[in-house]
């Protein structure tokens, strides 16, 4: 088959189908992803390929580390042209890397360019992308209407005003941007600058921030206008997940120690963190929101690296963690209360897939059909395998029918063809199911279930 | 492919061949289920399909769970006519559930029924079970006598008087039915009900149960009992693999504390386990008895739906265990005393695979080929992919060909159809190792292996 | 398709050609195994197939201990023909194992046999094997030379001389064989002989072992001579990684209580371990050589086994370990001290493979392409689902393209065949996204990454 045709991943009749004609007509809810607000209201346009590409992707940072890149190239003062030439030198290499298709599936879909991106077509690739970038649909709103995008979840700190949010609600833009509440910076307590984070909430807030008790007032508060701006599902980017329920007392203690500048230890941290957990998911659960947890994340293991240019810069690992018993803890004691929110979980260690898609099973409720979310194969699981695993096992172990489907989890306004290649897999996992005699082959139920995994289970699980 | 062909699942050229000529007219020995010997010699009939389906079927609640169907209808009071709808209904939403194709085949092979089960269909359904289920060949022994079931293994308390299996075997029924020793209440020694069981063993065992040894003494006793009624193995369920060898003295001393009603440490009730599961070991090597030994498990984690239905209801789920060293620890110290059983390892998270599929070739030994086993892919793995990684772990790093094969770990007398589910993997399996060169394309070589790993192997393990 | 033809494996048109026109046609260089120099230099030759395949090879031990064949005929007295005789009876039981596999391709390429090996075709085999081994080709340095191999890594005690290593220098012999330095007897300080080995080292070191600074100078002298014979590489066999820096002070207290003979406990195990290790790799980085550390082994679970039969006799496992954080840890010391040597990293348990595949994007650099690996599916992964996954996974999170590629770590002469058995694998991986149209179709890029895989990348990464 040629590279990167229109069946691009379809081998079975029936997988052309699902992807041809419903998967591929679905409109994109990205409930979860990175973009700044403010670009959207902006409508930034982009000089070139290297901004829209490699400015802030620390995917394709790690891809030109790889290949032996010096960070002059990567993060460093080369010019954007020098910078884009390394990266196309380095990406043939990168054979297997859902990289390789991410990037040509943009290139084709969205400047129209068929080609190989390599050293020697990399200045084609810039001559076509700066002509292409002054069209007005290149904008930040332009991609997003051009990719028939219905709503995109931000990232957002509680202490955010929502300011862009709110004004591109009054600006009447057809795709949804909903805030999405994450505190971490709040649950943190053994990070540097929580000190100083506890004075800017309390400065948002308008609450003296004195005990936990004030802190969970606070963060009330902020949830409370975050759902009133539009708020549909909170994140927490946990290392792993914690569960040392010792009280409201006892996490009180520990914050104040905290606020003093002392060291806590490991059990201290974790009993604050579990006690600020449990008041928000019990939050979410009263105000409908989502909560989604992602955990087994090594953040920034390279210390040089961290002092030279800081997090998020495609240093982040996987990592082993002890969450499974914890979580099952944490899903239990809600539960007890009644007070379990819908959850997506996420760990970024496909070995932990299967027992979370057991995990599901066990905190299921008539609530909604899927309450309990096994969130798609994401970051460094964002790849076909990653995703064929992902699917076969909530496939096997839960009910497919019901997944909300894909995020991007990206910073660029071209991922979306993340989306694409996501409901490819989807298609052709389930075409070879057909073909293969596992399920009949009807397309009005086969037809169904795409557009439901696509859209329409996302857009009813986020109320929107 | 047509859906559920009679090749479904079978691809080559040889996987047909070695399905049709050699799996599929091989007996079945489940020697390992948890069917109620009672209702064998009782040769119950079903009212209709919920009785037979539903009624007991965990998987099929989870199944109904994940769609968001009330509690009512799955465990409730709703009628079984209700009950059937709504599993119908959420049927075809678990595209790629192994629960999808055991239905579909089980409908097959014993109703006849060549259609789709769904909301639609529920009615068509139901009324032909009503009618089958009259038959003479739908009561508990002609269903395992028209699945060609040689034997059954059941499982039962080592207090069970076992008067159905001494009944049945007086009966001249034609399978035999062999009871499994389950000592988990006796080794359980911090679970609530502990000191009453020890109570009931002390009557049964017509021993004082005063300190660890009389315990031990009553565990022989109870187990020779068994072995004079045909039991051929036992089976532990263990939450995860425990080697904690303190010796007798320590392990009285705890014995003697949980007998008071005190709380045990984590220490004290490993200790405690690991003094019975070590004397338990010897005593089946020394009556020539199958350890069959299953862990990481997650024990009712939903503790609000535990005190709503009890145990067994569905909620349990894989868990991530420290049980690796421990389990090496364990098989080592019964080699040291050249009292290690025949063994059948199964673990529920099929993370472990692998490291125990390496175990196995550490602890073979000249006794029988495949002493140590690698259970069959069990419970939340019995789909398609888990057991292809099972076995073809298997292949990789021991002897497939030495391999006893599949059990239903069921409830159910229709689960037979998961003993074809996995004979048609398998076959297909071999059958692309064969077309794809990996290996001679010689039918009696192939047959014979075929027919081992189905029959032969395991009714020369069991002894039978 | 026929067994074991020439396109064995090899399912497309795009694989055969990568395979037959590229990768069959480009040298070895086995840069890990295990057979003995002094082999090579006397250019031994072999009386018989058992000698050559049964006389140190575990992997073919375990094959026959899984078929139930008594201690005797595997490393017992019994005779060699005897014991070849149990061997090909095991073997057709041993389907889907790769020593099907391996045997069969050394059969086929070194005996010219085209047969299938079973208990009836053992005497046949054995017949061929005595009259092809009388030829010269079959001598060590003929089965290299006749393997295409130009260099061969073997594994070296810092004590040892490395005569062998010099006297195959001056001897001319065309394919490099570079001694590796293994430092494990000086860093395993809680095993049994470690007091020995100082003296050992004392002596051969010339330096009076009294501290750990001490140890460091005498492990930079045999280090620095090492190098001077050609070593361009260490490995470290690690249970586990270690990784508890407490500094040399407490180290030197730790070692002067082992010299003592006094047991140690895990914790000071592990910092003594920890410093050494770390001194080991500064000076790895230092003199440009290659750090190889493994893991995830479980030694010698079989003590009875190991009492009768000495270590490497076919007991050792995969182990579940506690080494991500700490192999985490161990890598951002060295990096920060700006001291990281290039590295290879292997876990034995793939259950590991992905968040390895992660760790090594967060420490590469612009020293080399490809500076921290992970290396290839190995011992008990070294079959072809082990190296589909361990590819795959590479190519999904780092650069195929740089991948230092196959290594036998073998004790045969014969096991050359399993870069086959890994070119052939690799081919058909690339073949197959090739033909499903997710890589271009471009024979140069393809034939070059294929190449640099086989050879080009190794070389260079030994700076051979």
């Amino acid at each position: 088959m040629k590279f990167l045709t229109d069946d691009f991943l379809l081998t079975t009749k029936t997988a052309k189908k699902l992807y041809h004609d419903f998967a591929s007509k679905m409109p994109i809810y990205d409930y979860h992803c990175h973009i700044d607000p403010k670009d959207i209201y902006e409508d930034v346009k982009f000089q070139n390929i290297s901004e829209l590409w490699l400015s802030g992707d620390h995917y394709k940072w790690r891809i030109m580390r790889s290949n032996g890149i010096s960070e002059e190239y990567i993060t460093g003062n080369a010019s954007p042209r020098e910078k884009f030439q390394k990266f196309a030198e380095a990406l043939p290499r990168a054979i297997g890397n859902p990289m390789y298709h991410w990037c040509h599936l943009e290139l084709k879909n969205y400047f129209g360019f068929d080609g190989v991106l390599n050293g020697d077509t990399a200045e084609e690739v810039w001559q076509l992308s700066l002509e292409k970038l002054k069209e007005n649909n290149f904008s930040a709103r332009g991609l997003i209407r051009q990719s028939n995008v219905k709503m995109v979840g931000t990232t957002d700190d509680p202490c955010s005003d929502l300011k862009y949010h709110k004004l591109l609600l009054e600006s009447g833009f057809e795709a949804v941007v909903c805030p999405t509440f994450r505190p971490d910076n709040i649950i943190n307590v053994h990070k540097v600058g929580f000190t100083d984070y506890v004075k800017k909430l309390e400065t948002v807030s308008g609450i003296a921030l004195e005990s936990v008790a004030d802190i969970k007032r606070a963060i009330t508060k902020r949830l409370e206008y975050f759902a009133k701006c539009g708020c549909r599902a909170s994140d927490h980017g946990l290392d792993y997940v914690v569960y040392r329920p010792l009280g409201e007392a006892k996490a009180n203690k520990i914050f104040k120690k905290a606020l003093k500048g002392k060291a806590l230890t490991k059990e201290e941290t974790e009993c604050y963190q579990t006690e600020l957990l449990l008041h928000c998911a019990k939050e979410y659960a009263r105000l409908g929101l989502v909560m989604q947890l992602h955990f087994s994340c090594m953040r920034n293991p390279n210390t040089a690296k961290f002092k030279a240019l800081g997090a998020d810069t495609g240093f982040d690992c996987m990592a082993v963690t002890d969450s499974c018993a914890n979580l099952y803890g944490l899903m239990n004691a809600l539960e007890q209360e009644n007070a379990l929110p819908k959850t997506i979980l996420y760990s970024l260690n496909p070995a932990d897939d299967q027992w979370i898609d057991t995990l599901l099973g066990a905190f299921q409720s008539d609530e909604i059909a899927g309450k309990i979310q096994h969130g798609s194969a994401w970051w460094f699981n964002d790849n076909k395998v990653g995703m064929i695993n992902q699917l076969t096992s909530l496939a096997n172990l839960g009910i497919l029918g019901n997944f909300v489907g894909m995020l991007t989890d990206s910073r660029s306004f071209l991922s979306y063809a993340r989306h694409e290649y996501f409901r490819r897999i989807l298609c052709e996992l389930i075409g070879t199911w057909v073909e293969n005699g596992e399920y009949p082959d009807d397309m009005v139920t086969l037809g169904n279930l795409v557009e439901d995994i696509c859209s329409n289970n996302v857009k009813k699980y986020f109320n929107l």
